[in-house]
């Protein structure tokens, strides 16, 4: 996916200072936003969440105005019908030592614009390939649910595989249980229920999933949320994994398990599509 | 501490693309590295930590005459007696994703010289006051050990507390074990060994830590590495911290718990002096 635009505190910039603590440990949050036809697709459960991060954080939450601002100087840059902006924030330069020195001034933010790489919206369709990743997540109450910048976990995940027919890998928490994709959230399509895993230890609370949540009414089944276990993922009658930029994938075949449809993960990523661009 | 001189990929500079990905995920390594009198301390340790976890993060390993050279360069430029030189290498630049489009490829290079902030070397022989963390370590094998670039579960230990006279918290695991300090290992004096945690699944492996265990004949009582539970620190006769730029810390104090003693501590940090410049 190409760069096309970036924006650093405002300015036409593609550097930052190697003080930066988002750089030294990943002291900083990020959100990753769908820009479709000039549409900025469902922002204020994007802002809601990075303030939720700044919170726990103890970041200065910067001011919606200005990051729409902002955001609208980048917007303009966009050449293609959908393109991609990332936000990051992170508490600034800081010399060395993890104390931060600053508490509560304000965040520096980086916003990038991105061609969209091309999805395969056929993905929707058919479903797609998925694995189950060796990786764990380790769990910490106070980072579980905010989309921070530690990553590593998802980045070793991600290099567990390269065959291009598997598109995600579903990651366990140290205790083995269920908790999202590597980019994604996961849910499943159970007897009477949608179930997703709780988020409390560890996880993203994923905007499609809240929206998913929020919309429940308008499922075949009413959502779940409770701890799920590895062995669910084979029994349930379908799986389907959700993020800001696909939103609906489901699975076709889980390692060597095929689901015998994907029918209700296909319908919702026709509904996500809809629901993304009234949001 | 002020940063007096920088190199990234051996050039003069104090910037990073935004599009790295040690800025975006946390992926990379450091290194914080005691510079006394010219006198780069206990460097083999640290290369070989480093080279440990680009094997772990499948980062290609610089060369260690590729990483002297620069070093040297960033030497010649240290006005104080003692500074620290810091030593980043990340996954380069690499776009959006999770995943290393350029596996194996050579890792981006920062180095910084910093002035030595002004150790309080009275400490080594007074003794700290300490506390114990709220914020826990989660747990994942394939990470610990190494010193990696998240480090927001220590960014927020450290911001726990203000006071002054508390100059580290101890933290646990998730499942309550004592594991490190925010910037130090720890160890104990108990009866008849000198037991300090196990790092599994997670903690850092300190330089000083290896140092004590090679050198444990010449300690009071063998080094002992196992689980150690909370309990455990006020049942010690002494509890020490240890890192790279301060060598040995023996606590005072850790809550409202005095210790009778520091003297094993403080004796150690003595020879700690000693034995870093000579490694």
């Amino acid at each position: 996916m190409t760069m096309r635009y970036s924006l650093v505190n405002g300015e036409v910039l593609n550097q930052i200072t190697i003080n930066d603590r988002g750089l030294l440990y990943g002291d900083g949050l990020f959100e990753t936003l769908l820009l479709d036809n000039q549409k900025l697709c469902l922002w204020p459960y994007h802002y809601q969440r990075l303030a939720e991060g700044c919170r726990r954080l103890g970041l200065a939450i910067p001011s919606e105005s200005l990051l729409l601002d902002e955001i609208k100087k980048v917007i303009n840059q966009a050449e293609t019908t959908r393109s991609v902006i990332k936000l990051l924030l992170t508490r600034g330069p800081g010399g060395r030592g993890y104390r931060a020195s600053h508490a509560g001034s304000s965040a520096t933010r980086i916003i990038q614009l991105f061609d969209a790489e091309e999805y395969d919206y056929e993905l929707t369709e058919q479903g797609i390939g998925a694995r189950i990743c060796d990786t764990a997540l380790g769990k910490n109450r106070k980072l579980a649910g905010i989309k921070h910048l530690n990553r590593l976990e998802q980045v070793l995940a991600r290099s567990e595989w390269q065959q291009k027919d598997i598109r995600e890998g579903v990651m366990l928490d140290s205790d083995a249980y269920v908790i999202e994709g590597t980019m994604t959230n996961i849910f499943l399509v159970m007897d009477n229920f949608i179930v997703t895993p709780e988020l409390k230890e560890c996880g993203v609370h994923g905007i499609i999933r809240r929206l998913l949540i929020e919309k429940q009414k308008l499922l075949p089944f009413p959502v779940q949320i409770r701890p799920v276990q590895k062995q669910e993922l084979y029994a349930a009658h379908e799986i389907f994994f959700t993020n800001s930029l696909i939103g609906v994938w489901p699975v076709q075949q889980l390692e060597n398990h095929r689901y015998d449809t994907v029918e209700i993960g296909r319908e919702l990523g026709r509904k996500v599509k809809i629901w993304q661009n009234d949001g």
